[in-house]
């Protein structure tokens, strides 16, 4: 993990009232509802007081360290994060525990904490969709649809670029639209086929390798791809189609930020609130520096 | 529950230095052994910073809203509370669930929480000794000896007075041994048979039924007895001994508190410090007043 | 438990022809469906021939020792009780297990036993609508509807009183309806606060705690209410609404007894035949005495 | 099932006194210890009370209506069988089923019922120590040890005749000593093989297949052989050793049941008691009759 | 397990071209579904490449030593068995196992191998269809219909004979058609009885007594069944209807391989191919010789 | 994956007579014994007769299609891989699926198939101590000792180098002692702090990454590090130590082929055995380029 900043969208005030929590949160389940959340989420509320002003709203992938220091610092009241703190549950929040120290961080800072995770996966206009977006893929639907959601909910995506291109030239695009990390993009395939059909899932997509074959994908892209599903796929493939490209999971995921954070000002705007809405500039991929054969 | 004071024991300051709570952890550990918890149960500190100094000690045995708010309000550092407040895991400590809002309570008032559960009632002199003590039950060993302790550690007591009396005096000792709670002493039995031979346990108690029964205990005192475990334990007895005590649970748990206290102060006396150490006087039995035959 | 009577109301022979044990399950089967019982209870016959004449029924509560022997003293054909005899399966029923005694004494008497459980707690007119009835709760509803039911079938009865009346009004009656036992009625909540939706389940109740504050009970009434599930309940209430009463487990199922005698009696002259019915008059409530601090 | 009488022997009456059931009881527990029974069996005593004197009991392999009635028309005070009456547990004993229709004729005629199973297979002197002496098989040595028993204990037995014989002499003496039942003795192997390593085991012994094979038997005898585990010992073996020979499941038990009487008769008559003790002679092989290529 | 042949009916060559091995999974496919087999089955390709021609095809009912060096010798490209090899999933098929070695003789020889086993059982002219028309049973319907299949398709069969005759002659027409095995039929009924409502189920099924109970059958006619389900049966039907008929596994599904092989060779023919379709001549039921009382 | 040679040594004939394939095996199970496979493991001879002569062994680390067919090509008995092919159980190897397709490639070129995975991981001299050995990493210990084997034999190791150096630098010395492939070597940490004790796990080892931390390494080096895993490490060490290298698992596995190529040559050697044992040059990493922020 890095300090250099990535980005910083600010959207400044306005002067008008603030919402209260609920309100915030209201809003929220509208544009990332809960119900579309895997079972074994846990998303929602994890810190904070519902009847507490909400004046400065800041989002970030993980709920670490350096990120809720950076949001007490800044002065926010509530911290918007993709990943959960609490995914397993807990018995207690001692501030022994790292997880527990930034309980108490956030609790004494008076800062929130709210997180939309696999909820906000398989939301229209989510993680997939935007990086789907940025990507030029469409006509998109849900690798796995949602279970009681509508058509186009659900968990990854599948769609097709315009025009085909080659697998090295889609792969530099995926390098220059995510933000820059040390471990880069990972490629498995022909430099020079030719590809058109493109599945993609923001995050560890592991569990979607076979429904990008089955879809036919020309290409899959995710993050956190191990050696064994990386290797089987390529064999079930016989070393063809879907090639795959493996990306830094915080890369993929904080696309959606500055998206997430617009659609909310825009929402809060709508009902004549003024909130102040910042995206986090630290890098939370765990890489620092990566050694490889080009250097 | 009623807020009508109970009891209430005060060390007053002495002017020595005052330990952080990671020295007081340290204490609490040797009187009551987190390793003679039951699997299930979740003992430890809950909330707190562990480099914080601790001069002021509440104890209790409810973490319910009237307690936190009194440990709070009178500048408490650390409650500890013999029930723990997360015992079933959780995902989220937002103040909207009851649990959540101590949560916020305690750490925004700096106040940390250590809970002693079943750590405390199987250990020497922990709340069931405390118990056979105050009813004058001697030579007592436990009704269910610990598996990795010590001869005298484990879940309940069984032991004898030092002269038979009626089952009718001894639940008059029971009943001016408790501190006063709506609901009173229930007693199934008959009133003029002699006993001797106490089985007891702190709380809820019914786990243990059979075992008092197999000690060949006269009398069997416990709270929380539902009608099915009762009356099938008096169906094996066929209506003869063990005789059933079934008291408050939080009234026999509280009588652990004073000797808990003093224990803790004791020790930290012992190392030099100074800290004022209290037992609340809040009476958490829920049960607010009782409608009875003999009214 | 105590032998003093509490009530028992007799049906006089009239001279008819007796049915056979398989038509009084027959109507049994259609006041009290045994498709209504919960999955984990057992219910229906549990001694017995089918093909014996039945021209004495005796009701009860509990099948314990006291209540079979008054059964077969009284030359009864068949005993119904609403708790199982046999809940958890045995691979024995040798008489030196207290049950395994009951099912030597019921079939050498000749005695046939059937248990109508939670099927008759869910059943229209059965334990909840009795004890909505006597309470003068009106409107009712389950609390849990029947998965498979009609739509007034299920757990728990919610409904409404004509006028508000005090909590310890309102106790009050609930005390002078139920058969007297040694432990009373014991209340949670402000005596001076006026209820008017009242929530109810005869027995062990604490499963639909949850249930009672959803449909904005003023109070809940049942049994065999334990410190954790009562206190939080309280706190989650913030020591509002609903105010809990906790009555005792026997009693409130007791009055269902003579109802559900009437109401085979009937059904049994309705078809011509002649049958003695009798409720037993043996208090199986566990507790023998209480000590209150009224007393 | 038939009825041809097996084999029945009786001790006759010496006119001493007659033991309590519980005294039987005893003597039962120091020939069969409940401890080596199966964890998933359920031996012990069924039906009856052990207050009762025991003047006439009667051994049988199945508690079936044809034992039960025979046991109860010749007086018998005790039933004592192979098999467990409610190996599965019950909630319920009403004679409409009938398991429990033989439970009221028991209870009826003061009959009481004890299972002699998995314990008396694996016990010193029990039903394969019976059949290994019966065929002539010395040296035996448990298949699968007791887990907490002496040496000698456990279930199924290998040893070694004193002399080499052809597969199809073994059988024939298998087929001599066994009492006849429809289906006789079935044979996987060359009859012209010479067999001397014995393993055995009475009932259903499929369990053994693997350590009779890693015993290095020349044969193993058991009953109730499927296909499946047949046709794979036989595959495994490469049609070689060991050879299998199915018997009859009741036949290879009943054995047993003379030995048993005996011991029990000897065991009482030591204590100076005089029981009348006899073996069934009815045949609770399932099957009536067979038709064979032979035939 | 003898190799004396059983029957064997082969179709000649015709001189049309072979298909492919992927065309004559097809059509097995159409005749016996894999979404007819049970949730724990394992039917389908086991062995083999799909690419490979087809010229010659061996059924037989168990995968065994013996039948896969037939097919082997015979020169068969696939053997179509009614028993899964792989039943249990495997980790390895090194050949030091004996399904491992026949893992290796199949694919050494070129020989693929396919299982059709629940799905052949349940589908419309499957092994209990032709069971059942062999036997003269008619009007038939499935015992326990497939839950996702047609009103035709499930386990096992229920129907009537054109005339009522004794269970004695139903036995011996049960002999005549299955092929001579060493164990022959087993009956468990009164020879004299008259029957006529027959259910029936090739293989063991022993899962299906209830239901042939519950169908009213006068006998059911299935394999394997052992001494505890027969007794039980015969006990809950109080030694009446249905009667009982154990017959040789192997027997009662052999009866299905000319009808397949006839059924696929039809198909194939159909389609314009030429394969020669041959049904071994090895008895692979286990047992070798019998004694019985008769002998 | 690509077919860029990594490295190849080869041992050539020397005119010995060749060993069984049993006789391999058991020297296999000499140096890599199979009792120290984690449970879950499928560790062993997967393909193979094993009375059939091995001239020529082929070490790999992954059984994929390429390294099949290169050691079928190459004429080799036997494959020995790090891999098992078969973790899951199977039950159809057929060559529709990838899998089965190696299977049928395997035994129809007379190739057997080995597996000597966690056991080698595990053993002394096997993975994780060559890793070690190339990186200078001394006095070694197991991170999770061996729960029934030697002190020095366990998963992982940790020990020290002989000097402090650089992160930077260390991560140098592991990128030169890998393999190259396209991913490279990605470190966590601070590049110029200095590390001693050196913590590793060839393959996916973040099961450890407690073990490493408890253990006070400097760094942990593993591969297959998610995102999760790896930042809740970071987290809980502060972003302090233990810093993490993660590398490619291939990679980390790979060294150990010559050492167990020398190792198994050797012991065959000793016992007169003239083998040729070679060590495949197919890199089976699954990433074929990569693009960096550096390139």
């Amino acid at each position: 993990m890095s300090s250099s900043p990535v980005q910083r969208p600010v959207q400044s005030s306005s002067g008008g009232p603030a919402p209260l929590l609920e309100e915030v949160l209201s809003i929220a389940e509208e544009l990332w509802p809960q119900a579309l959340a895997e079972s074994w989420d846990a998303v929602g509320l994890v810190t904070g007081r519902r009847d507490r002003e909400v004046r400065r709203i800041h989002f970030a992938v993980d709920p670490v360290q350096a990120v809720v220091t950076e949001a007490c610092t800044s002065g926010a009241d509530l911290l918007i994060t993709h990943h959960p703190l609490l995914l397993r549950g807990v018995h207690s929040v001692e501030a022994g525990h790292f997880k527990g120290e930034l309980v108490h961080d956030l609790i004494e800072a008076g800062c929130a904490l709210l997180s939309a995770h696999t909820n906000s996966d398989s939301a229209i206009g989510g993680v997939n969709d935007v990086l789907a977006g940025l990507l030029g893929v469409q006509d998109t639907e849900p690798l796995r649809p949602a279970e009681a959601g509508l058509a186009d909910e659900g968990l990854g995506r599948i769609g097709t670029l315009t025009a085909p291109v080659t697998l090295a030239d889609f792969a530099s695009t995926v390098f220059s639209v995510l933000p820059a990390v040390a471990g880069g993009v990972r490629v498995a395939g022909d430099r020079d086929a030719l590809v058109q059909r493109v599945a993609l899932c923001g995050g560890a997509g592991d569990s979607l390798l076979g429904a990008a074959a089955q879809a036919q994908a020309d290409v899959f892209l995710t993050a956190d791809l191990r050696h064994h599903p990386a290797s089987e796929a390529r064999e079930a493939a016989a070393q063809q189609r879907p090639y795959l490209i493996d990306v830094s999971h915080f890369a993929s995921e904080w696309l959606w930020l500055p998206a997430a954070a617009e659609a909310l000002d825009r929402a809060l705007r709508d009902r004549g609130y003024d909130v102040e809405v910042a995206v986090s500039g630290i890098n939370t991929d765990p890489w620092d520096f990566v050694l490889t054969p080009g250097h």
